[in-house]
């Protein structure tokens, strides 16, 4: 059986991330994908951009790939 | 166990189109995806459409949810 790093989904709580939040665990399962709202761990936000997201919702794949799902906001109204 | 309806996967070739068709079929397996290149099936654009797809890459989700996957090209770019 293959091991899968998991992927990490970011979002800020908007209506847009809500949606996508559900159908990326419904297409990959909650148990390969951590999700991070920044709205309670603001202090996660630096590594989002590290990891190249513009904007939530975002999911950072295990191959460090960022899918951008739809637009909710820019990381910059987040940090705002 | 549980019979998952595919997602279809919309895309026109672009890089960024091919980068997320190859993060989507390693996160949810090719078996659960289907692929439509609207250059090899222009027929597909007013399925797409009706969809609400409004730029490639995008998956339609088994709900009938679309996420835009990044930014590859509008569906009028697509379509001209």
């Amino acid at each position: 059986m293959k091991k899968m790093k998991k992927s990490v989904f970011y979002h800020a709580g908007c209506p847009v991330c809500v949606t996508a939040e559900q159908e990326i665990i419904n297409l990959i399962g909650a148990s390969n994908v951590d999700v991070v709202h920044f709205g309670e761990d603001k202090s996660r936000i630096n590594e989002a951009e590290s990891a190249g997201v513009k904007s939530v919702p975002a999911l950072v794949t295990p191959n460090g790939n960022v899918l951008h799902l739809n637009f909710g906001a820019s990381l910059a109204d987040v940090k705002a």
